[in-house]
Formats: C-alpha cells, sequence, structure tokens
C-alpha cells in the first residue's frame, strides 16, 4: 500500500500570490516570462510529475535502494529511478531556475520551489540526484571561468550530467579545516586530486553519463586550516578545456553507505586516485566557493522537511478519517457507525493540527525565503539587494534547522496517528520518520545551524537581519493596530517580538563575558525565532486569507489553525526563554570524566 | 561496530538503596530472601548475561530478523537468540520475580526491575520474549484456577514455555469493544477459538516447546462491545488438565509484520481456527483479567524507553569525547589535539545532559513504581496497600507515557550527537532509535496513557494518586526547608507541585462543562506531571547522595544533572500549562473536512 501524496496546489497559490504577492515581486525585479500563466503551469505540471511518476517510486526506492557493484565500482539505481529522471530532464525541469544564457529557462528561484517542495514530498531519495547538482550549478555558476561553465555548467543544466560536492572525510564533517585531500599541480594547469570523501551523495549513479564532482583539497603549499582549501572540478569522466569528454577519470566508488532512511539516495565513498581535476575560483578560497553553494543548499533541506511532513500529514488526516475507534468523549458523533473516526478526539487533533500549523506556516518561511533570494540577486536596487540578503542570511539557519526539526516532529506525530499500524511498512509512515531523519544532520546540524545563526548572523552582524525582520513584524502589527479580528494574533505577536528583541541583547552582553554564552543559548534562540516567525506568517496568511478570493472554508481554517499555533505551540518559546535566560553555568560545571563511564 | 552497553550499576544501586531505601522496604514488606547481598549478585550476574551475551547479539538481530517459514508457519529467531534464551533459563533468571509455590524466585518487583532495565538495554527486542511470559505469568497468577496454574504457569516460571497476550484485530486496537475472535463452548467445558489476532509480540518462536497465548474472544451470548469479552487461555500445543503435553493445537502464525524496529521481535499475525482454548476468570470479564497484565505491562515498557535511552547515552558520550571537531568557542581545550573533542561545545553538552538527566531521574522515577507493586501486594497494612495501589495507578501512565517519549527523545539526541555517522547503520545509534520508536505505540499510544490518566486516574478517581504523591513533595519539601544546600531545587518544586494542583481544579471544573476539556488536557497534563514528578526525584536524588557514601564525583554529578534539569527541562512545563489553559476550543473548532483534502 504504502503512503500517497497529492501536491497542495491550492496552498502554495495562497503563500506565492496573497501571502507573497508573487506576481507584483517577479514584475518588479525582471522575471518577466515568470507569469501567473506560466507559474501555474508550472505547479500543474510539477504536480503531475511527482504525484504519477515520483511518489509511487517512493517506497520500491526504500526496499531495493542503490545497490553497488564491488567489481565495478558501478552503482544501481531503484527500479524506475533512471526512467523518472529521464522525464524530468525531457520535461525541461533541471534547468528551470538555471540562466538563459547557460540552457536555463530563468525563472525565479519563488518560482521553483513549489517544484522542489513536490519532488521532496513525493520521494526525497529521488529528489537528492537534481539537488546536488543544483549546488554544483550555484557553484559554476559563481566562481567558474567561462571554459568551465561551457564545459561543465551546461551539461549539467540541461540534464545530462549531474553534479555533487565532495566535503566531507571520515574523520571531518563540521570541521572542515582538518581535511587531508591534496591537490597536486600539472604542468598542463590542472591538478591531481588524491584522497577519500565519504557521505558523497548522488557520488556515483546510472543516471547520466558523467558526473561532476566539487571536491575540497589542499594544495601543497596551502596555509593549515580551513584557510588552506582550494575547490576542484574532478569529473568521473575526463573533459578538456574544449568540453569533450574523454576516457574514465581516476575516481571511483568504494562503498555505499547503509542509511536508516532515503535508501534510494546513493551516498558513497569516493575516493580520487590522483584523478584529473581544475581549480576552480581562487587558491585557497574554496570554503568560500563551497558556501555560495552551502545557503542555497540549506534552504532545500529546509524544504525537504516541509515537503515530508506534508506528505506524512496528508496520509494521517486521511487515516484519522477512515480509522473507526472508540467514542467521543463528549457523546458519539457517528452514532451509526461501529465507533467514531479518530479524527474526533481531541489528542489526534492535537497531532494533526500541530502538522498543518507547523507545515503551512513553515511553507511560508521556506517560500519568503526563497524570494529572498530572487531579490538578493536581481534587484536594481543596490540597497534592496543588500537588504535581501542580511535578511536572507539570518533566517537561512532558521529554515534549514526548524523545517528539518519539525520534519521529524511531524513525521513522528503522523505515524503516531496510526497507532501500532504506523510502525508496520506497509503503511508507509515509518518510512518517512526514516527518510525525514536525514534532514537534521546534512548540510550542517541543528546545532551547527543554530551556532551560525547565534555566532555570525546575530553577534558577528550585530543582528541586522533580525532588525529587518523586527521592521517587517512592527510595519505589520502597525497596519493592524485597529483591526479587531486580528487583535488575537497582533498582540501577542508584538509581545514576543519585543521579548525577541531583549533576549538578543541579553545573550550579546553575556557573550561579551564568556563566548561560551553564545553556544549555549544558540540552540534555544533559534527555536524561538523560528516560532516567533511563524507567528508573524500565521497572523499574516489570516490576514491574506480575508483579503483573498479563497473559500470561506479556506478562511476558517487559516484561521483555526492560526488560533492552534497561538494557544498551543507558540506557548513553546517561553521554555525556550526560560532555557536562555538560565546561561552556560549548567551546561559547562560538569566534567568531561562525570558524564557518566 | 554496532553500539556497546556496561549496565549502570552504580546509579543502580544508588536508586535502590539510597534514593528508595529498598534495604528497610524489602524487610518491612517480608522480602526476608532479598537481602543486600542477594539483591547485588543479581545486579552483578544481571550485568554479565546482559553484557556479554545479549548486547552483542543486538545488531544482528536487526539485521537478520525473525523469519517467517510460510511452508509450516514455523519462525525461525535471529543467530544467537534461542542459545541466549537457554542461558536465561538456565540462570533461573525467567521465575526471578515469581512466587516460590510456581517455581519462582520470589524476588520483590523492584529487585528484578534493574535486570529487566539491563535487558532492553541490551537487547530490547529479545527481551519482549521474557517480557511476554511474564504477562502470561500475571493473568494465570491472579485470575487462573489451580490446575491452569499447575499445568500453565509453572512451564512458563521455569522458562520451559512462553506466553503471550492476544488482544489486537485488525480493525481494533485501542477500542477492544470491536473485536470479533469467537469462542464456542465444547462439552467437555473447554473453548474452540476461531479468529485472527495481529501484532502478537513472541506470538510463534523456536525458542521452546510451546508457547501460551492468552486470548481475547466473545461467548456466543456474550453482550456487544468490551462487556462481552472473555479470556482464553490456547496452548500452542494442545495441554490437558493433568498438564500432558499432546498435539497440536489450531494455531498458526499467518505472518510476521515487518516492522521499522525491533526485528529480533516476532510480532506475529495468529490464526485460530476452531482452537482448543480455556477459559480463565468469569465469563464476560476478560478486559479486567487482561488490565491485570496490561499495568505491569505498561510499566515494563516504560523500562524499555529508559533502558534503551541509556544504551544510546553511553554511546553518544563516549563518542563525544573522541570524536575531535572544532575548537571551544572560548578557546582551545586541547591545544594538544588537531581539535577539540566536541564534549567541550555547549550544544553537545546540552544534548547529553537532556539525556542524563532524563535517564537518571526517570529510573527513579521507574524504580520507584516498581517498588509500590510490591507494596500494593505485600504490605501488611491494608491501608498502606490501598495507598500504594492509587498511587501506583497514577504514576502508571506517567511512567510509560513518559519514559517512553523520552527514550525517542533521547536516542534521537544520542543520534544527533554523532553527526551524519548516526545515521550509518555502522554505529548502531539509528537501530535505537527505530527500535525506541515502538515504545510509545504498543501496551497503549502515549495519548491513551494520557487518557488514562487524566480520565480515569484523575477524573474518575477525583486525583487521589496525585494527592498522595503531592503529600510526597510537601514532606520533602518541609524536610528540607531550612537546608539552604537545596533551596535551589525545593523552591521551584514547590512552586511547580502548588500549580501542578490549581492546574488539575482548573481542568476539573472545565470537564464539568464539556467531556471533551478531558481529552484536551492530556496529554499536557501528563507531561507537566511528569516533568515536576521527576523535579522531585532529582531533588531527593541531590539529598539522597549528599546523605550517602558516595564519592564527591559522584554528588556532584548528581548536582549538576539537577541543576541542568531544573534550568533547562522544568521549563518545558510552562509550555505545557499554557496549552492546557487555552482549553478544548482551538482543538476542536475545525471541522474534519477542513484539515485538508
Amino acid at each position: 500500500m504504502g503512503s500517497s501524496y497529492r501536491a497542495p496546489l491550492d496552498d502554495m497559490r495562497f503563500v506565492l500570490y496573497d501571502v507573497l504577492g508573487a506576481e507584483a515581486l517577479f514584475v518588479k525585479h525582471g522575471f518577466n516570462d515568470a507569469t501567473r500563466d506560466v507559474v501555474d503551469a508550472i505547479l500543474q505540471e510539477g504536480a503531475r510529475f511527482t504525484e504519477t511518476v515520483l511518489a509511487p517510486l517512493n517506497e520500491i526506492g526504500d526496499r531495493v535502494g542503490c545497490v553497488y557493484d564491488k567489481t565495478t565500482g558501478d552503482v544501481r539505481t531503484p527500479p524506475g529511478f533512471r526512467e523518472a529522471y529521464d522525464k524530468f530532464v525531457d520535461g525541461g525541469w533541471s534547468g528551470l531556475v538555471s540562466p538563459v544564457e547557460f540552457g536555463g529557462q530563468g525563472m525565479p528561484h519563488l518560482a521553483g520551489l513549489p517544484l522542489k517542495e513536490m519532488i521532496d514530498a513525493a520521494n526525497l531519495a529521488w529528489g537528492n540526484f537534481p539537488l546536488l547538482s543544483h549546488g554544483a550549478t550555484e557553484a559554476l555558476l559563481h566562481h567558474g571561468e567561462a571554459w568551465q561553465q561551457e564545459a561543465f555548467l551546461k551539461p549539467i543544466v540541461d540534464g545530462r550530467w549531474t553534479g555533487t560536492m565532495c566535503l566531507t572525510e571520515s574523520h571531518c564533517g563540521t570541521d572542515l579545516g582538518l581535511l587531508k585531500t591534496r591537490a597536486q599541480p600539472r604542468e598542463d594547469g590542472s591538478y591531481e586530486i588524491t584522497g577519500t570523501k565519504i557521505f558523497i551523495t548522488a557520488g556515483e549513479h546510472d543516471f547520466t553519463e558523467n558526473i561532476v564532482h566539487l571536491v575540497l583539497a589542499r594544495l601543497p603549499d596551502a596555509p593549515a586550516g580551513s584557510k588552506g582549501i582550494s575547490l576542484f572540478i574532478v569529473p568521473k569522466m575526463r573533459v578538456d578545456r574544449d568540453g569533450a569528454m574523454g576516457e574514465r577519470n581516476a575516481v571511483r566508488c568504494g562503498a555505499l553507505e547503509h542509511k536508516m532512511g532515503i535508501h534510494g539516495s546513493a551516498t558513497c565513498v569516493i575516493n580520487f586516485d590522483g584523478a584529473q581535476g581544475y581549480l576552480i575560483g581562487a587558491p585557497n578560497k574554496g570554503l568560500l566557493a563551497m558556501f555560495t553553494m552551502m545557503n542555497t543548499a540549506r534552504l532545500a533541506v529546509g524544504l525537504q522537511g516541509l515537503g515530508i511532513s506534508d506528505r506524512a500529514y496528508q496520509n494521517a488526516v486521511r487515516y484519522a478519517r477512515e480509522r473507526l475507534q472508540m467514542r467521543s468523549l463528549s457523546g458519539a458523533k457517528y452514532p451509526e457507525k461501529p465507533a467514531d473516526p479518530i479524527i474526533v478526539h481531541p489528542d489526534v487533533r492535537r497531532m494533526l493540527l500541530t502538522c498543518k500549523a507547523l507545515i503551512e506556516g513553515g511553507r511560508v518561511l521556506g517560500y519568503h525565503a526563497a524570494s529572498l533570494v530572487d531579490i538578493a540577486h536581481h534587484a536594481k536596487d543596490e540597497d534592496e539587494r543588500k537588504h535581501a540578503d542580511v535578511l536572507l542570511g539570518f533566517l537561512t539557519p532558521i529554515v534549514k534547522a526548524c523545517l528539518t526539526e519539525w520534519g521529524v516532529e511531524c513525521t513522528y506525530h503522523a505515524l503516531q496517528c496510526f497507532g501500532g499500524h504506523g510502525y508496520i511498512a506497509e503503511h508507509g509512515m515509518e518510512q518517512l520518520a526514516r527518510d525525514a531523519r536525514i534532514t537534521t544532520l546534512y548540510e550542517g546540524t541543528t546545532g551547527i545551524q543554530a551556532l551560525d545563526l547565534m555566532g555570525r548572523k546575530v553577534m558577528q552582524q550585530q543582528a541586522a537581519g533580525l532588525q529587518v525582520f523586527l521592521g517587517m513584524i512592527e510595519a505589520f502589527c502597525n497596519d493592524h493596530a485597529n483591526d479587531a479580528a486580528l487583535a488575537e494574533f497582533v498582540e501577542p505577536l508584538r509581545a514576543k517580538s519585543s521579548e525577541w528583541q531583549a533576549l538578543t541583547m541579553q545573550i550579546g552582553q553575556r557573550a561579551v563575558g564568556d563566548a561560551d554564552e553564545v553556544g549555549a543559548a544558540a540552540y534555544d534562540y533559534l527555536f524561538y525565532s523560528g516560532y516567533v516567525a511563524l507567528a508573524y506568517w500565521w497572523a499574516r496568511s489570516v490576514a491574506a486569507a480575508e483579503a483573498s478570493s479563497h473559500s470561506a472554508d479556506f478562511k476558517a481554517a487559516k484561521r483555526e489553525t492560526a488560533r492552534f499555533f497561538f494557544t498551543r505551540l507558540l506557548p513553546r518559546t517561553s521554555a525556550h526563554a526560560q532555557a536562555i535566560a538560565s546561561g552556560v553555568g549548567p551546561l559547562m560545571a560538569m566534567s568531561a570524566e562525570r558524564f557518566g563511564d
């Protein structure tokens, strides 16, 4: 049986047009082709592709997984995965948001996001293949020389080749300064790359004839640590400067990891054994180039959490409406049936509404961040670009960490709604829970996101992004100061917004005395921020729904979900605020030995 | 590699002797054989057995799982499981807490609990086989006729046979009133049982020559619903009234479920096709008899959450001490190493200390409940027995739900400490997370525990158990009112204790107007209760440690962990209290249709 998926087009359109004003946004920033008709066609076709092609492959992808051939080093993807990729390429999806000059369709990032969410919901494991190509695209676009873009970027944009990001080694993940892979210059200007990378998503597969690895390595004279890392293009099949594909490069998949989930995604050990590579960007500036890719990749992983939550939720709602068990405590609601459907029980509703509030609110949070990518790159006004970039930097770790942790939470609740049946593979819910679990780990764990937010975006940048966001909240609250119908949301939002600012200052002051205060507050600060950001977007969603032409049911559902969010989920900020207030002391007092044997 | 396990004997002894005063307790209630020497020998031998025999089988149990033979209906358990069971029986463990008159060793429940925890930590899947025997033992002990106890109880106590509990059918789990399995009387006084049960743990296996199923079914003239359910003994091999084992009964395993985890535990579909069975207990009173088993089973599942948390935590601590990654924000702590071990980072400590606080606090909570089982059954004074029984009833859903949800949380944090490596099967952490996930589902989901607490133990019983517990808190706070060293714990504990009482009254008053208020508050009330109960036990643990002869390091670790609990985890009660205060409205407003397509 497995779980099924239906793209939530109504809500996607609501977020794009009614909440974020995408139509005006696209016009303003010069995306003249991204008319409402075109974007609607993307949504419709995207829904068809993901619902009918990708979603049905989700279960077999989990059951069969990727298979490694020890003799050849080849990787066979699950049945149907390759054909689905061919359809993806034939449909022109691979270059949707890439620039026209490299063969893309030049759509705004925001217009591509619903497709991304649908892919993640339909088949998270499969989605990792195009996702990694997108990361490589970004790096080549921003740091590649002209010939590199011709030779490598174009085939990736048109889907003939795919890309990877090769960062991690067995002894270093977060701490890339420790990495050991070496790059030896050759006389012809290319490099010989030697080393072993692990956890390489889409590192080997049978989709395409070539794979373009973007590899972090050290030049012979490189300074130690993170300032001595350079980025290299290392294709699986050698490629000349004129773009001609040659013989096999000394790149080989050494093994596939056995994982908790996303079995259909190839997580490879990749051995570079004196492989030919090309330097991309400046020597020893590889980490910087990598960060370009990483920021969009982090938003993308956040979207994975959102997509998988929505699939889990949809199936839980269906089950809760069908499964008959016990009577409502306040009297039978369906006396003609042998028992009431479990959706009558308040605690089942608590779980479902938690998902609904986190998913729909999270959708606005994530899509808004994507709109900032477009503005940061395409706004005509430089101040506007900077403004967007600063806010995007602030929101990126929040989107990544919150949407993925909420993804773990939502798949948890959705499974729980099934009772014991949720634990059985047949219903597909346990796969969603296992698949979701990777998202809080890769592209920087939740703890790393929290440190990025607190250390870099708040401390180093004097909370510039927060100030922009607080300004948005204040403007909204002022606009609706006399709107009685919104008062139940506007008032607590205003209060939380002040508290947010006060907490930020409190941590900043403490950190002057002890740098560990930053790390001690980071996690709770990030989630505090995430819930307040969601409160803002929920309040705006209610206002946007009221002002829209959506049905009375749609409007009522927004208001009821917002009310649930404000009364049942926003209170979590109290626990986070208290944890922040307690400071570093209770965390650091214990010696490493006293943690146990 | 997998994960490893070392039994936490020091802390177990601390809980038994220093916090709960087990020595005096055992003497008082007539367990004269349970001397400190004997209990210590149980701990030592239990540690040896679980660490060296069970723990190493945990990984292969997951990888190979139980295998079903379609032709014969047999189930083959994973390699080594059967031999481990033989050792368990040879060691005399199967009857440890069973009465001497049926071949048991008559140890108090509390003295058996550490072994139970060790088994769950070492190998949760394997532990389900003896666990289900224990459930059957309880039912036969309290409801079986003399010949039934002779014929069925004794072989289970001595481990020659095992037992099961056959409740669930595909259309009913929680709502047993819907069950359809039929029992037809035969002329010889036995019954013919016909029906299909699902999710039968240990329903079929190769450990023993016979399996005693305790089966809920309906007599021909039974009233509809839950008042028409009777309990039957249905052995796999037929057994005469004189205890002689005969030919195969019409009982057959129809399939094994494919599950998210506990692959080594056989979760069976069991078909009864006119199988010979014997009525146990009164006709139509089967649910009552089943509840006898279920209460201890619920405590036992709570212990599973505790055990698996501890194993996960132990491995995470080890990894956090070994894994070198990044420098401490407050300056290098191990400058001679290429990077600091990750245990220096506040956020890693946050995760580890959360586990430590929930595990060690949870251990006292769970062991205390077990001590109430002994008192409720063995105290000489009737009032004392009643008192213990009421408190036990109140605490059982808290222990079950909290320890299992914390088990999910702790395995989550522990995996997270490993970063991406946690997601890889090799380290064994992902297995623990998958295995832990079942515990919040079986023996009544968390939502069902919450309803049991709120509806039955608070509303129906006028919170009698809560009053006993509040009395214990008050006595402790009064005893330490002038103890400056404990003030940081006693004061917030007193405040939370008042709030707990006030919240209980608030819900009670609301429920008069709308019965759904009970369901709406239940989940948050249960966790509110769990955290306050833990605050009490942490405060008492600090006091008990101070008064004990443990090392200065041990005392310091208790105090530091308690401080972490009070400042970082107890604040979660604020969020729960606010959610409770918001009442039923935000949960029930939305029509079933508006949840989505």
